[in-house]
């Protein structure tokens, strides 16, 4: 039976379990990246593992996030990072070196290898034909010491793209279709397979504005084949040595089979406040727009900027619109310098913001109260853009760039043809990596330096055999990470800081949570159905965690949060009866004995004391989690393994 | 007998008062500026005097300070000010186009004429040969509405240049130079007028170097004659039309002439925390840098950034250095985009910011904590940068450029020759003014946009004959406008939000303060000497006033606090006996009876009911300034008299 490319890349990497879909397997990565905003507490847990060197083929650290520095905690987490990246091992690479996404592809990806990436764009290294996964920071962690990475073994979705797309119609138009089809929701334990005569036609960085916003099906990721067009992106970033063919085995089996069709494909939005929200541009056009934002991990790439720079050349930005640009590193922008585009954008009136993801995690360049605001970005949640209610359209580089000179969204087909006809990715990307730091040959001298800012991560002890702590907090279904852990421009520079995050935690559900937490020495969170949905980020379980909470008993879990809840140590509780959560109120002490047979056999009994009442929950864990919890967490686990 | 310069241009200025030393005089004011952290406020004030169109030759908003846009705040006041400079005849610069003193170098100040701007950093006209003069926003807003503008009749200074510089000496040089004769406090109501053979020399971009830090004297202003290198900058600006030749007659008397020879002037720094705390580089070299940031006001012409482009070509950026660079203007990054300067310097690894003010004011780009510094700006005082314990120092671009290089303070004498020798400001400057917004022709129906974050300025009353209030806070001598209204990169994008910004008021002291005040209905403020020193900002005026302040009760003022009180109405009380200020007490409540005929007579009685002790004060104020308090601020005042 034949292999898709998914599978043989999981073939090769295969450590635990089998590939059996939906069973849980262990994989071995090759590469690692971190970010900034993630990446302090990734390296914080890494030194508390004890390991001197990382066990990967590469693993690299960007700096991408916080780069407002509006105050010295960026510049201490950059400095923390750049010097624990030297000792043990890390390429570090500079603020100003660019998105990490697009640096990967450009001077790091390799095809056929895997990569796990502390954020949840990583799978933009699908476009060169890695495996690239997103995860928690812990999870990235453990990968640098050599451990394997647990997923479950993914259905895989065949997407044939047929023919080819207009002048005007982008890769861009090409994932917003596929996120039309499936929902944000469509893509959950799947990896989306593209292949066909359409994918020929499309260079890696394209390929790579596809599996990156694949991401926004909640897939576990999204891939290419490596074929010619790949080895011509290598040759020309000089990495010809890292190319390896991969295709899908003419039998391979896929769970599903889909079909775009690229001559008839329009140009496209994804309209507020979702991603899967998408309507063809020509039902939008005439709309008034306040702003347009070019850039993020999605669409920064040479080509893309360099278009853009063709259609405003020789044309100024509508009065009324604020055009904002930020190049995807620093090849990007440089070769944008020397080629002449970067002056034909500033000559139209763009803004040119630095390398990095800048507006699209909402660091910098809100929108006015109620503005209307079109991005190349991948996410427009409400709120997103720092702006709680502005509208803000997903677009292609393309759209943006027209609409930008007309100040209202405009359809580009046929009107930038001559700008953008025959453009192609050059033979010969300026290479010059001077703003990458190699790791220290010896690692053991250097210095590790930790601003103020950085505080130790909160550390777990081995689960005792009894509980009894009071009901905290109780809040109802669907409550996200971002109430859990709040994320924006004011909060993110704290991300190496739990004991301040700590003071924000699940205020937007009870401004006196955290202070209630500290006064009571800890405690317990009921909850209702979808706990702790949303983003990847495990600050969600660490700030409860230094707050002494024990337990969150729920109706259920979201899947991630539930296993960084178990990464460090938190028992993740499950109502055997649904209706016993109207029981439990805020001040209840509740007591569970018997705790270690109780994880064992992932059944036991919460007595609450307020009235007797006796409750039955259950462990919905797997039993590599099940060591985990008994140990107090994963960093712990691993400490006793070793 | 001859005249100066300035004698000259205030001449044809003069509106009240004559020209002798020491006396009260106003002037017509032909241009003004303002920015936007600073602008919101003035054109609120402008809007509520009721004048249709600005009254001087050209006004101009520029929007350069608040540029981060971290939230809807930022955004919503560049529209706001857009709307309203279009109503009113206002030209405005979009954000993008460059820092106010840079633009209106290049394409607004003309020679001989007079602009006031609401920025310390006005003075940087002098450089084309204006009087041009930092005020608080609601002097700018006066002059918009063509009154006159009061200034003390200034002392002048002659400052003969002397011979030629070294290349590696800069114009930076020359103004640290002066700062070290006379220090931040020796330019009290002074201009400084630069003359001699070493002026011809001086392009109008470095004289300009030289007017803008000499705001740092303390200095009215400082300013060149108009000569033919004034000439040749305004042709390559296509604005000759705008020359005047302008010298001192031969015979003109100065109240103090120091000469300075260019021949031996070294390169120089000066050292935390102050501009005029100056040091030989030669006394720092080898001193290990984090940071290195080029750019502001004072130091971002085209010149400079090609200097600073030429040093860093085909080297590369120390590893452990971060250089920032934020060009001027659009007009300089346009130029540096298309001369294939921006290409070399982010080759070797600088981080390209937007044009804008920046990190010299500390909107991004702080400093790591204890983190070292170097910067072509103009102020380094403690915590400015945002980093309260980092150490600035502030220094030539090519101290600068070489520095960051090396990683260490670096002597650029003998080390950048011949990469910066026979260079010349071009003869022809690429014009494209797309980011500059005409006012209407016809205002009337323009919609003025204000988004929630911009709240109504303050109103004050006229005078009442008595106050009964408590005293709601005591502090102590030296009290800054950053102890009364902190300004930093949180709190900056609510500068056009009184309500907001006055529940910060006085916090510093106490943060009880503004509770206190809202509680009780307002009150008196009772403090010791100097109270009211550091900038200019008005908010320091307006935010007490929003809180019911009534009267500050001083051993002494600093000037221009004490303006701005009486600008808002708020009465400005001096101590007869400056023990009186032991006797009183927060919680105190004071009667002040006969209050319109105590200012008439500039003296009043305060009785303390707490203990029926009675304290004589006395307002240190001219007649103009008695009939602003009685008529209840300045803007009422005005109202009164049209």
């Amino acid at each position: 039976m034949g292999l898709t490319i998914t599978e043989k890349i999981i073939k090769n990497h295969l450590v635990v379990g089998e590939m059996n879909r939906g069973t849980e397997i262990g994989i071995k990565i090759d590469h690692t990246l971190t970010q900034d905003s993630t990446g302090t507490m990734a390296y914080l847990q890494f030194e508390a593992m004890g390991i001197p060197r990382v066990k990967t083929k590469r693993s690299v650290a960007y700096i991408d996030h916080n780069m407002l520095q509006t105050g010295p905690e960026n510049m201490d987490d950059h400095l923390y990072i750049q010097t624990v990246a030297k000792k043990h091992g890390i390429y570090f690479s500079k603020p100003g070196n660019g998105i990490c996404h697009q640096v990967n592809i450009e001077r790091f990806g390799v095809p056929g290898e895997t990569l796990l990436g502390s954020d949840s764009h990583t799978p933009t290294g699908g476009g060169l034909g890695m495996l690239a996964i997103g995860a928690g920071g812990l999870d990235v962690a453990v990968a640098m010491a050599g451990g394997e990475y647990y997923i479950t073994m993914p259905e895989i979705i065949k997407v044939e793209l047929k023919g080819n797309m207009r002048l005007g119609v982008t890769s861009k138009d090409i994932i917003l279709e596929v996120l039309k089809r499936f929902t944000v929701k469509g893509g959950i334990n799947r990896v989306f397979e593209y292949v066909g005569e359409g994918v020929k036609n499309l260079t890696v960085p394209e390929r790579a504005t596809i599996t990156n916003m694949g991401a926004e099906l909640g897939a576990t990721t999204s891939v290419f084949p490596s074929d010619e067009e790949t080895l011509k992106f290598l040759k020309a970033q000089k990495r010809d040595e890292d190319y390896v063919e991969l295709f899908a085995d003419i039998d391979a089996i896929y769970d599903q089979e889909i079909i775009i069709d690229l001559n008839n494909l329009q140009p496209m939005a994804a309209c507020p406040h979702s991603p899967d929200d998408v309507e063809n541009i020509e039902n939008l056009v005439g709309k008034k727009i306040n702003q347009v934002a070019i850039g993020s991990c999605t669409n920064s790439s040479l080509l893309d900027l360099m278009k853009v720079a063709n259609i405003l050349e020789g044309n100024t930005v509508s009065e009324e619109v604020s055009l904002v640009i930020s190049p995807g590193s620093k090849q990007v922008l440089n070769m944008l310098a020397e080629n002449g585009s970067l002056a034909k954008m500033i000559d139209s009136g763009a803004r040119i913001l630095e390398c990095g993801c800048g507006p699209c995690i909402g660091m910098g360049q809100s929108p006015n109260t109620e503005g209307v605001s079109l991005r190349t970005f991948n996410r427009n949640f409400k709120g997103r853009s720092g702006t709680t209610d502005a509208d803000v359209y997903l677009v292609s580089p393309e759209v943006a760039a027209i609409s930008a000179i007309t100040g209202v969204i405009t359809n580009p087909i046929g009107r930038v043809d001559d700008k953008i006809k025959n453009m192609e990715v050059p033979s010969q990307f300026k290479i010059n990596d001077n703003l990458i730091v190699a790791p220290a040959p010896e690692g053991e001298e250097v210095e590790v330096v930790k601003g103020p800012n950085i505080k130790p991560f909160p550390k777990t002890e081995k689960l005792k055999d009894s509980i009894n702590k009071n009901v905290l907090i109780k809040v109802e279904d669907n409550i996200t990470t971002d109430h859990i852990m709040p994320s924006n421009a004011k909060l993110l520079p704290y991300r190496s800081n739990i004991p301040y995050l700590s003071d924000y935690c699940l205020t937007p559900c009870d401004p006196e949570f955290p202070a209630r937490a500290k006064e009571q020495g800890g405690g317990i969170i009921v909850t209702g159905h979808n706990y702790g949905q949303g983003s990847s980020r495990e600050h969600a379980a660490l700030a409860p965690l230094y707050l002494g909470i024990k337990a969150v008993v729920a109706k259920s879990f979201a899947r991630i949060h539930k296993n960084n809840l178990i990464n460090n140590g938190i028992l993740p509780l499950i109502f055997k009866e649904e209706n016993d959560y109207d029981t439990l109120n805020v001040g209840d002490t509740l007591e569970i004995n018997n705790l270690l047979s109780g994880v064992e056999s992932k059944e036991m009994i919460i007595k609450n004391t307020a009235n007797g009442k006796e409750i039955r929950v259950v462990l919905d864990i797997t039993d590599r989690q099940k060591e985990m919890i008994l140990a107090g967490g994963l960093i712990n686990h691993m400490k006793e393994k070793a």
